[in-house]
């Protein structure tokens, strides 16, 4: 499946702190699976060069659908307040002939704020990843209700099927699912111990006095609190299993990142 | 000091499901202030529609130096990775008379997973912030200093002065401050239990079937891990009391926030 990796373009191509960047799908593709709001990015008017930022719900996806028809790269199918706006420019731009609306996308998780002698040298453990692409807006109706389904899922898995579904038709038509087709890709992941300069390192009056080391940071979970009209008696299985093992997860993931190894010295200056 | 409320241009009106919109800055401020990483946009080629997105950190300061000289907007400080190829365009900008590089910022944090009858109805308790304004490149060095603490600061309260500093000549060489001014912003904030269309509330065998509730989400600080080559017996106090109080509210505030009523009814096809 997702066992490639992004072309380096000039786009997607990461300057600086090069021994941090990542090109590897997976990598790219789970950090955006797992960030619960991604920021999407277009210009709304092509004369004048300010772009907006909405917040969306997306994942990565390849349509069994489009499969059989030859589509072999994922794209992010994306969810959230799509104006008509949007929806004008996406279909502007595909009877011009273009692929899409140009898009841009980031997704960032912070795993721990890593606490060093010097502000300068402070830093997060952190990972980020930026798609470049362009939107459509999908129209067919079976990879709309996939899209759907998979958007849902991604929340809570087996969300979908355990809510009243299929979708009806007035439902089917004020979702508006936005699909991005990804250009380009670049990630970069910071995990480890903090690092000094030597110049710091040396300095006993500055060891003795600064607290050095990583506070790990990561997305929890609270206890499920059912609402108001809530009629099932207990928590089901696919919320509380999801909860727990989650939490498990992420506070794992951010504590082993504080014990790491610090990452090869930085890189400087290697900007184009 | 931020008590006023951002003017409603048509850049920044919210169009849709207006009574989560907020145009208070304290609360804009505070989304911002208290996101680690924000996602700054902006159009590195004028004659090409497709933005960039650039995680940075950054806070809402308005520099006393520049108080005195009559500023009385807050502007956004920005850190991170700031290209040539950014700070070129910035002055360029500024060369043609221009405010500066027109950048969009978005800030968004999730408070729960609220899990309702059906996938449309399914939604966050979230805020989120964008700004729209215009980017520069600080000069002036006491302004750059205090940008400095200020950022630092954000990550820990008074880390600045319980590091080594103050920044010798080539950290303030190799450290780019972006500042935005503001020329627009708007926030929106979803709190509340989850909400149901009455076609669904009506039917039992949906009720007795679907669990609906909310799922608080906080980013939780975990413990402080000291690093390589700490010397400092235990964790200072203002690294041990920020972790022991950021986590109170911020459960606090999740817990709260999925217990609320829910907002509104929404107001549907408010676009223009």
């Amino acid at each position: 499946m997702a066992d490639s990796t992004f072309p380096q373009l000039g786009f997607n191509t990461v300057n600086r702190y090069k021994h941090q960047a990542t090109y590897d799908t997976e990598t790219i593709h789970t950090i955006i699976n797992t960030t619960p709001v991604l920021h999407v990015s277009f210009v709304p008017d092509p004369t004048t060069p300010a772009p907006i930022i909405l917040p969306m719900i997306g994942q990565m996806g390849l349509y069994p659908g489009n499969i059989a028809a030859g589509e072999i790269a994922w794209s992010c199918y994306l969810h959230g307040y799509v104006s008509s706006r949007l929806i004008r420019l996406a279909f502007d731009a595909v009877a011009r002939g273009e692929e899409g609306l140009p898009l841009c996308l980031a997704a960032t998780k912070v795993d721990g704020f890593v606490l060093s002698l010097t502000p300068n040298s402070h830093n997060y453990n952190y990972r980020s990843a930026v798609l470049h692409g362009f939107g459509v807006i999908v129209e067919d109706v079976d990879e709309k209700v996939w899209a759907m389904k998979l958007i849902t899922d991604s929340v809570i898995p087996n969300r979908y099927e355990n809510t009243r579904v299929p979708p009806d038709n007035a439902e089917m038509q004020s979702t508006r699912i936005l699909k991005m087709w990804v250009s380009g890709a670049s990630g970069k992941v910071r995990e480890g111990v903090p690092e000094d300069e030597k110049k710091d390192l040396r300095r006993k009056d500055v060891l003795d006095r600064v607290w050095t080391g990583v506070v790990p940071v990561h997305e929890r979970l609270g206890e499920p609190r059912p609402g108001p009209y809530n009629r099932v008696g207990e928590v089901p299985e696919h919320v509380r299993v999801f909860v727990e093992e989650e939490n498990k997860r992420r506070e794992g993931y951010a504590v082993e990142a504080a014990g790491k190894p610090a990452p090869p010295k930085r890189i400087k200056k290697e900007e184009n």
